[in-house]
């Protein structure tokens, strides 16, 4: 038996006025969400704990059985390894954004007029680059999506106890990077990082790439701007930890990242675009052929939902929904356990995560299926599972799929 | 007021197909349990965590607030204290077999021949032995049931991390227990346990009881096969962590081996075989004899349905349901609170324990009762209890009761 779980990104949300305190889940025509409510074990799952507002990268690795309050040390090595760089425990990330600079130091644009094309070329020229003084250090650097990036510094006495560069506003020049303690390593790093910020300048300044868009009045990308500094944690693999043999299936850098760090093959999908316009019918091939392959295990992330929550999108949220809600019909329920959840809850009124639960569904073989009819926030807080933790999810299918040892006799 | 827990072991079960998708619990006709749904407080239990598949002893001690994460040391400690031998923390505990072996070594029979009668004569034979070059070791064992018996080494310098003797299957020699770390603890013990095999064949194999076996064509009880080392653990003893005198009545060494070790006064039962053929009568009667004496707290444990689980008896499981329903009937109910409940769920259709939550209810004064009608998995998951952990119960117990401190003010 395989196990599959889907994780709508901020499906839930919390009551809203103008839907006559509905929820969007509670609005949306969700058919196939009803059925696996009908046929399933329904609840409500605190990420982490009640109350506690998670973000979707610490709430994954609690739902994966990873305590985040251990494993996780900032968002940068998940990005990283989100984007292929292949991190080592121990290692610095950051997450940069491709900025412009003025000829007086100052930032005038933080995201280096929406930079979208050649940034690889751009990244190519940081990448390996060495800073003199620090010869040891490794720097692997790498474009993300637009005027994002990511860097990896890799050697001896190095730490992730350091300010950010980015001023976070225009109009500043880069932040001068801090030791965060008096550590030598923070030290070091701090140095390193003036220095590698000081030396984008110099490098790209007069690159290709930016002569190009100088000419067509677009800001050039002419410094990398490092933030959210994060050490590579030991991430024990999730092939090692439960012995399934697992893929994610993932459209942001994050998730996947996540995903990469855990030792899951990762599916790319065409189209996924992370927002309410991805390719839905694309996710959906990928999903079935994964179903239909050697893997034990897949995670499933879909993000357009959270997106519409971040940007107050109802419309958008409530559409998205529906459209999820299509991609599961006909699912292929037979010999699969699967979980179907969110990750947190993204309220339209908020445009941020909160604290709140999610509903959550299972359904397969031997479950003990409850009353609940419809799928969402409020039903499934009257079903048969109660409430949960995230960090229930891999023993409760472990022992759906009878992968567990007896604890005692 | 006293309390009572009464576990109904493995009582807990999955949806049947050939029962319409009701689990045994809720095909079966249980009107005096119902009686305790309806006059109590209900919900689902998991014995430690979501998941998490117990066995009874570590089910039973996380009920009783022990931490089966730091006390439970392996089975071997349990089910010695349960045949009555006064195991001391530090002691290290097996489980043995009675077995046969032939003249070129080879265990023939792991159960020698099922034998049942005058195991005691054959123990008395092992017990108190000395091993040479092992002087300083205490040799204690005794029979259990059938083909069973416990071995305790008592002594200085004695480890718990060696491997079985018993080879599992028949047709091979005795396996040489090796120690499982490099200890000179566990080299010590390895070396002694290989001798004590040895030497018990030798010291067995024309055993008077043996040769009248022989006579009659039964396979010979002449080696004993350790396995399952456990160092016993320190427990603090039930009424002085609680200040409860408790009793326990149970028809299973290894319920009565947590009784025996939390210190708990044992009340034995005649006709108490563990099974669906147990005499509940009889178990009925002593509860009532024990809770009119001066006892503050009573564990029982009714093991028929565990087995039947194990057996796959589907109507064996149900009918023996109702028999437990029955011994309910006229119950002493007042000036008690009342805990009913499983340990675990040993579905019919997986023949062993899994990581489902179990139903429970509570009766006595001062409850919110629920209205909840029907005792079983599904409706009790509706009830006023929601969703707790083993762990809680002592506490919602003693609360109850009024023996806590309040904690603050």
């Amino acid at each position: 038996m395989k196990s599959l779980i889907m994780i709508i990104d901020g499906m839930a949300d919390r009551p809203i006025p103008e839907l006559g305190e509905k929820t969007p889940l509670e609005a949306a025509e969700t058919p196939n969400m009803d059925k696996l409510a009908e046929n399933g074990i329904n609840g409500i799952m605190d990420p982490i704990k009640p109350g506690i507002r998670v973000g979707s990268d610490t709430a994954h690795l609690s739902i994966l059985g990873y305590n985040p309050y251990k494993v996780y040390t900032g968002r940068g090595p998940f990005e990283a390894a989100g984007v292929g760089v292949e991190v080592k425990p121990g290692d610095i990330a950051f997450r940069c954004n491709f900025a412009t600079q003025d000829e007086d130091g100052i930032i005038i644009d933080r995201r280096a007029g929406r930079i979208r094309e050649k940034t690889d070329k751009i990244a190519e020229t940081i990448n390996s680059m060495k800073i003199e003084g620090f010869e040891d250090v490794e720097i692997i650097f790498k474009e993300s999506t637009g005027h994002r990036a990511v860097l990896v510094l890799r050697g001896e006495n190095l730490s992730d106890k350091v300010s950010d560069s980015d001023p976070k506003k225009e109009g500043k020049p880069p932040k001068a990077v801090k030791p965060l303690n008096d550590s030598p390593a923070a030290e070091k790093t701090a140095k390193l990082l003036n220095r590698l910020v000081e030396k984008s300048y110099k490098l790209l300044k007069e690159h290709p790439v930016n002569i190009e868009r100088l000419k067509r009045s677009e800001n050039p990308a002419n410094i990398i701007l490092p933030r959210g500094a994060g050490e590579v944690p030991h991430i024990r693999k999730f092939e090692e930890k439960y012995g399934l043999k697992a893929a994610c299936i993932a459209e942001t850098g994050l998730i996947k990242g996540i995903g990469n760090l855990t030792g899951m093959e990762i599916i790319e999908v065409e189209g996924a675009t992370g927002g309410i316009d991805t390719n839905l019918k694309n996710i959906k091939d990928a999903i079935i052929d994964t179903i239909n392959s050697q893997y034990d295990f897949i995670l499933v992330n879909i993000d357009g939902a959270d997106e519409a929550g971040h940007d107050g999108d109802l419309k958008g949220k409530i559409e998205f929904l529906e459209k999820v809600d299509e991609i599961l019909e006909d699912f292929p329920l037979d010999e699969m356990f699967f979980v179907f959840t969110a990750d947190h809850t993204t309220p339209i009124s908020v445009k941020d995560h909160t604290g709140d639960p999610v509903p959550i569904v299972i359904n397969g073989p031997g479950i003990r299926v409850d009353n609940i009819k419809r799928f969402n926030e409020r039903e499934a807080s009257k079903g048969g599972l109660c409430r949960i933790r995230g960090s229930d999810i891999m023993n409760i299918l472990l022992d759906l799929m009878d992968k567990t040892e007896k604890f005692g006799a």
